[in-house]
């Protein structure tokens, strides 16, 4: 057993035990110690308590800023809850990783749910760490999941590797988009479109909606969603394209999810491993090249 | 030694030497083999040749579309030259991962340089991999580093995870950003001043560069550098800046750097490793928990 677990073993088990039993707190609690140093902390302890590895759903919602991704997932969230299912968001914001500042304006878009138990509002801080968004948000769903929510809303912002590595845990990943001249152009050209399962152009009543989704069937084969999310029209599309892409899922697409799961919470270890810090400095010194700390750092014994 | 070297004796390790007498073709071989599978034979081949881990400089220059990126980074082979360094340059394409899309468009901008064989021009895709960046920059870095080239210029677009984790191995980190209302304050929203060192307003001729220096000014410490990079204007400005960081440089900032780089070139390693396939399987039916499985992953002695 990991030395963290021994050192505070009634306090991250009754967290996860009152979660289970439907703690909001709790489970906002856990989610706070995942972000934390001891994440690796909730990981151990959930697998010692033997809980479940659920088939928790995850889907991803990215685009630019202003797109409605806020106002979009507060409708999802909607439909879930209104199915039975107890819903997780998860805001990931890598674009301020220093201040570790969170998408509080955006949360606020989704107060008709903020009395709601089952669904659990939180934003993940990437926090400026190497892969660090890798770090949480793997570790995130792993405990959302084993603490009984069987939907999570992955929302992030902007383009980048974030989008990809969220791309690589979530199914389908969501893309949602504004009509208006070049938004189709853009969003191709920055590789948005390229981690799009499903396309969502989001305020479809305005002007130019039916050419922005010509433009998107030019540069993506994924399915395209017109939405007015803001009044939940063409909502039940969006829900149904979800179901499609999901009773499509298959084998293959579940290995590469739990690769990327993997590879994840491996780095997570590695990064709070003490040697780390001997091995760097034994670089900056000359003593070591960096791919053989690499390797010493893979061949010591987990701690 | 690892099974990809025995099988590989010669051909990578005459690479190496060829490379290291100054061959631009056999640099450019290695490079493509940092970016394949066969990365791991490259590094590993490296360190059993004992090349030397050298000091090389690595600076960091990213910013939007447009900014003018490619035509300071001409400038700065330029300058660099001029001293007698030998320089990489290496264009990182987050945005098109699966695509493997390159900067071609951008590259043209170099062609002042394209016949000079101190001069290795690179665009290196992240190819949609989970951390696909990580793992292929700090390795070409190693590579380049050890074959006798001075001074890496990396080069990436838009915001988001890929620049903080070339910021992570880079110093200084330069953002390029142009005159214009709302131009600081959008880097500053995206987070992009967050990785600086050094702010770049380039096409600082035009009108409003003055107040956007301004703006800046509110928003960051970092030094702002006016730059007309297509005439060379405060190119000097520019490289006494990232001398002066450079020159500011400390042990717990080539710590972060060594320690960055580490974690790199090991979750490179763990992706590559024969058992993540049969765990990621066992973690699909249901047999381990993704936590369990990472832990395996680092237990497993290294192949």
């Amino acid at each position: 057993m990991p030395d963290a677990v021994r050192n505070h073993p009634t306090d991250v088990s009754e967290l996860i035990i009152k979660a289970r039993n439907g703690s909001p707190r709790a489970a906002g609690r856990l989610l706070s110690l995942v972000e934390s140093d001891r994440r690796d902390e909730v990981l151990s302890t959930l697998a010692a308590l033997g809980a479940p590895v659920s088939d928790v759903r995850v889907i991803g919602i990215t685009g630019p800023p202003g797109a409605g991704k806020s106002t979009t997932i507060g409708a999802l969230v909607g439909a879930y809850r209104q199915r039975g299912c107890r819903v997780a968001v998860l805001a990931v914001d890598p674009s301020s990783p220093f201040s570790g500042g969170a998408l509080l304006g955006d949360r606020i878009r989704m107060t008709a749910h903020i009395n709601d138990s089952d669904v659990l509002i939180r934003s993940v801080a990437s926090r400026g760490h190497l892969g660090g968004l890798a770090a949480a948000v793997p570790a995130a769903i792993r405990l959302v999941g084993a603490i009984g929510y069987d939907v999570v809303l992955a929302e992030t912002v902007g383009v980048g590797q974030s989008e990809i590595e969220i791309a690589a845990v979530a199914d389908p990943t969501i893309v949602i988009l504004n009509p208006g001249a070049g938004d189709a152009v853009q969003a191709a050209k920055a590789g948005l479109l390229e981690v799009a399962d499903i396309v969502v152009v989001n305020k479809a009543d305005r002007d130019g909606a039916e050419q922005t989704v010509r433009d998107l069937r030019a540069e993506t084969k994924a399915p395209i969603v017109s939405l007015v999310a803001a009044r939940g029209a063409g909502l039940a599309d969006l829900v149904e394209a979800i179901e499609v892409h999901h009773r499509a899922d298959n084998r293959a697409r579940r290995l590469a999810r739990a690769r990327a799961q993997i590879l994840s919470l491996a780095q997570t270890r590695l990064r709070t491993r003490p040697d780390l810090e001997l091995l760097a400095e034994s670089v900056v010194d000359g003593r070591n090249d960096p791919y053989a700390a690499a390797e010493r750092l893979l061949s010591a014994p987990p701690d």
